[in-house]
């Protein structure tokens, strides 16, 4: 199926807007009526160039206040429309996106507003042009789809049809269901967007909300199979007004833009596989967890690292063959530090940060084959003869993405000359979770990225207070492999973006203590914390204290609780987390992310 | 009447909230728990601090969830509530707010309620500690303030008395007048916020969007009457939960929530004359207009501005007898042009920017008084002997503010040596607007100052589409004074801080064609704007032929009718119009703002 995007959705001006689409890989544009009058091409040019772009003009819009009119004021819209028509005779666009009339002067009388729509398709047709009419959640008369449909249906003209939009329908929480039952050839356009879980009234909430599909919590899946399966055959067509994406590099949010329309086309074409022009993604590989993370330091900061994971109870396993990086391990837990220099990146001298995330995989092509198609660019690595060759890449957030299967025989393991063995029992069994901070322009983007490309599910979405201002913090999971992508929900380039590996244990009172002997900075709790504890849980008295000794933060979810305690930062960015899970707890202790914000501002 | 701030709605560690309350001139606090459970100091250091910093910790909140339950966890609620009024002994906190349930477990029975209340102010009373019962919008059973009040009348305990929170009453479309039937001496608490005019699921909206008085769309002023006529003698507290404020400089938002207090006080003084404890603004001394608009240029971009000014029928009226700063004027229209060093500045060399608004007014100093108690600090000015001492002063977004009598004996125009008077009739009259960009941070803050300090209303408040993202922009204005100020809807620190200055006159044709004949470089306007125009208006073909030859704009509202142009951008910030007003037309042309935006941007 052809796919198309709003040129409402890219920022900038109508030619980097149009090159940005056709660079992203679209057929076809909605042409957004302020694009064009404020562009300094002619309709006859700007034809020209999206034809040099391999881009269709599929739809312009939006017309506003057409039907259900008093005569005078009818006759000014035919007027109105005329002009429209040579426009759009002159951009070779073929169909007029009419919107449901919010005027005051519309009355509420679907026999007229049918009229007038007629009169208004038949002038269309005279110039090759076609009416979508579409129900805005927000019309004066009609709001609904089905309400349209029945308009289009009462005019009865074959150049009117409707357009169907995602959000107007899926807002007002009505039933797409019955899109089934309009004829497939009076479907003329259907837009696409998906928007967050907030409850607003919907103009505001249409106007700065909306998001990809899959970025948000509507069921865009269930909502685009009734349309393909109502018969449509025109372009999946994206229409999203975000404050973010107008703002934003047009070209990134194209891409944005076409992965989601990439995830949404497997997604649905796993509901009608009869239905051909859908794509198919390459399947999930199901990741058995982190093979390792890979941490960057400078000299400045390597040695701050390595003397926490000493502390923390891994041992040096091995040093590369070629370049100046070690292998930290203990039990699964396996972490490798990359000095590198930071001169001329955006990294502050003696920072360190998480750059590299192994996945753990039985299929490192096929996993690695899902995020290329998920449009994620291949890292750019320096492999030495004789060096493994793990699939690599990179996603939206920048972080590297290594497809690994440890234990196969060419397994990258060997990359390193083996130092020695772990001495006793590990302290702490495995990664259990990365939590990372992309910049805010590039959230949603990458949440929907590591979804997809993974097979994870949204476990939760936060909001966290810090000194610093409010935190969105959304985890994504399956039984193996946990992330947490942190924000500002407010964009601030000044606050600290921190990363963090946390590990798990089965005894955390024991991995303190070791810890405390080791030396190890930990984040002070503040007492105020425990005192509230001791009011709310039934934990015993010798219990808190030994928390209290060591900062170990708690919380609890029905019987399962959780046990976790902080390092201090390492540079400005990195920390680690140790982490006991008792029971059935799936969460990460976000009510004491507030303490642990505000003890690491001290 | 005594100030008071929540610790929540400040950014930073409690200390530095205390810091910053107590620096701007409060005499109290909330004290938000979680500010406590996150802080280092034991609760009598907290105490301490605050005796130190001159403020009452008048209210310690919120306690959640505590009447209408079973048994059990009316036993739990107790014994958390104990461990709360020990800290708050230690504290020296005399008051606990509860707000009204939200739990899963509460029974809707106001019997219950009143009944586990009472227990509650009980037990708080052998603390020495009085009850505020707070009814949430989103309360489960109890969301008013009428229900809220008839559980308190019930429980009839002395220690337990009714918080009132204007967002909470008013967001809900509450009825304020109410709140005159309740005792006074039941008026345990007040609490104060305003809220933008949007339209959303209450809890969501209280919690990013809430702001200081004066700086939402609610009727404080109407609002804090009924409490105060109640006879209310509690503190006035500010409770604002607001995404910028959690993040910006604490310092400074206590500035403005203070401003925002004295504004209101002010505002309520004038309902309420016998009220005693309400601090006088000194009146608003009516503006004439602008004196005199100051644009700071360095030598790189003083050629360009010295030229447009001269094509747009500026003389150079004078030169200052002692500074770089050269005086242009035309009919009412003074700029004054100064010439600066951006070195160490946030300025990009090449800039030109507004740096002090000019106000014409028939008392300075009173004018300069009333800003002065609106906390905006003196200018700093060096001022030679024999110049006129215009008082001077910083608004919130960095302007400074410099209030004039021309026409007085010591008028301001002695300080510049003469040059020749203008030659031929004016092309221009006066200065229509000015238009500036504060940082989003600040943005309500300098619009409320600038309202307050002239006595201004909000004429319009719109959002406008750039090729850069959404800017906000709001209108404010009397009969003589008009300014706008514009701000990135998105916190874009890259995005131009666009400024300009707006002329009126009465033949904008006759104008352009001035411009045009002395090579003022105009803002090209796309011809897709002018067929638009032909469609939806009935302006002459000629009429239409000449505007699009200019690039000037067209607006309409009823039968006023806005004609006007831009010149392009001198340095990276400033650029000037030409408006023509025809009939009674308020506006700014605003659904025009943005094709020029546009425009701007290629």
């Amino acid at each position: 199926m052809r796919k198309s995007i709003a040129t409402v959705s890219l920022s900038g001006s109508l030619t980097e807007k149009l090159s940005a689409a056709s660079a992203a890989g679209f057929d076809g544009i909605e042409l957004f009526e302020n694009d064009l009058l404020a562009s300094p091409l002619s309709p006859k040019d700007i034809r020209l160039l999206a034809e040099d772009l391999g881009l269709r003009i599929e739809l312009y819009q939006p017309f506003r206040d057409a039907e259900a009119l008093p005569a005078d004021a009818f006759a000014r819209v035919l007027r109105r429309a005329e002009q429209k028509f040579a426009v759009m005779e002159q951009l070779g666009a073929p169909m007029l996106l009419v919107c449901s009339t919010v005027s005051a002067q519309a009355v509420d009388d679907d026999l007229l507003a049918a009229e007038q729509l007629r009169t208004l398709a038949e002038r269309a047709s005279e110039h090759g042009v076609r009416i979508a009419y579409e129900a805005l959640a927000w019309g004066r008369h009609v709001s609904d789809y089905r309400h349209s449909w029945r308009i289009v249906e009462a005019a009865d003209h074959p150049s009117l049809g409707v357009c169907l939009d995602s959000f107007h329908i899926l807002t007002l929480g009505d039933d797409p269901a019955g899109i089934r039952e309009i004829p497939a050839e009076k479907l003329f356009f259907l837009q696409l967007a998906d928007a967050p879980d907030l409850d607003m009234e919907p103009l505001h909430f249409s106007r700065h909300y909306r998001c990809f599909p899959g970025q948000g919590v509507f069921d865009l899946t269930g909502f685009t199979e009734h349309v393909l399966a109502a018969g449509y055959e025109g372009p999946l067509s994206l229409e999203v007004f975000n404050d973010v994406f107008r703002r934003t590099d047009a070209e990134r949010t194209a891409v944005d833009a076409m992965r989601s329309l990439i995830v949404l086309g497997d997604a649905v074409r796993h509901r009608l596989p009869e239905r051909v022009g859908l794509d198919p993604l390459p399947p999930v590989s199901p990741s058995q967890g982190f093979a390792f993370a890979e941490i960057t330091v400078d000299t400045r900061s390597e040695t701050q690292v390595r003397g926490m994971l000493a502390g923390l109870g891994f041992t040096l396993r091995g040093v590369h063959r070629t370049k100046p990086v070690q292998l930290w391990q203990q039990g699964d837990a396996r972490l490798v530090v990359n000095r590198a220099h930071f001169n001329g990146t955006d990294r502050e001298r003696g920072d360190a940060f998480v750059s590299v995330i192994g996945v753990e995989t039985a299929d490192p092509r096929s996993a690695a084959a899902r995020a290329d198609a998920l449009l994620a660019p291949p890292a750019p690595r320096a492999i030495g003869a004789g060096e493994s060759r793990l699939p690599a890449l990179i996603a939206p957030d920048g972080s590297n993405l290594y497809f690994c299967r440890t234990a196969a025989d060419d397994g990258w393991l060997a990359d390193f000359a083996p130092l020695r063995d772990g001495s006793g029992a590990p302290v702490l069994d495995a990664i259990d979770h990365i939590a990372l901070s992309p910049h805010a322009d590039h959230y949603d983007e990458t949440v929907l990225f590591y979804r997809a490309a993974f097979g994870l599910a949204l476990r939760s979405n936060e909001e966290i207070a810090s000194p610093h201002g409010l935190v969105r913090s959304r985890a994504i999971a399956d039984d193996h492999l946990r992330l947490i992508f942190n924000v500002p929900v407010l964009l601030d380039d000044a606050a600290p973006r921190l990363q963090h590996v946390a590990f798990s244990c089965t005894d955390i009172f024991a991995a303190a203590a070791h810890l405390r002997t080791a030396d190890v900075p930990l984040l002070p709790i503040p007492g105020n914390y425990y005192e509230d504890l001791a009011a709310r849980t039934d934990l015993p008295a010798s219990t808190l204290t030994t928390m209290r000794d060591h900062g170990i933060l708690y919380d609890r979810s029905g019987e399962a609780e959780f046990f976790h305690l902080y390092t201090t930062t390492a540079g400005r960015s990195l920390f680690f987390e140790v982490v006991q899970r008792v029971g059935s707890y799936t969460g990460y202790g976000a009510p004491n992310a507030p303490i642990r914000r505000a003890a690491q501002h001290l």
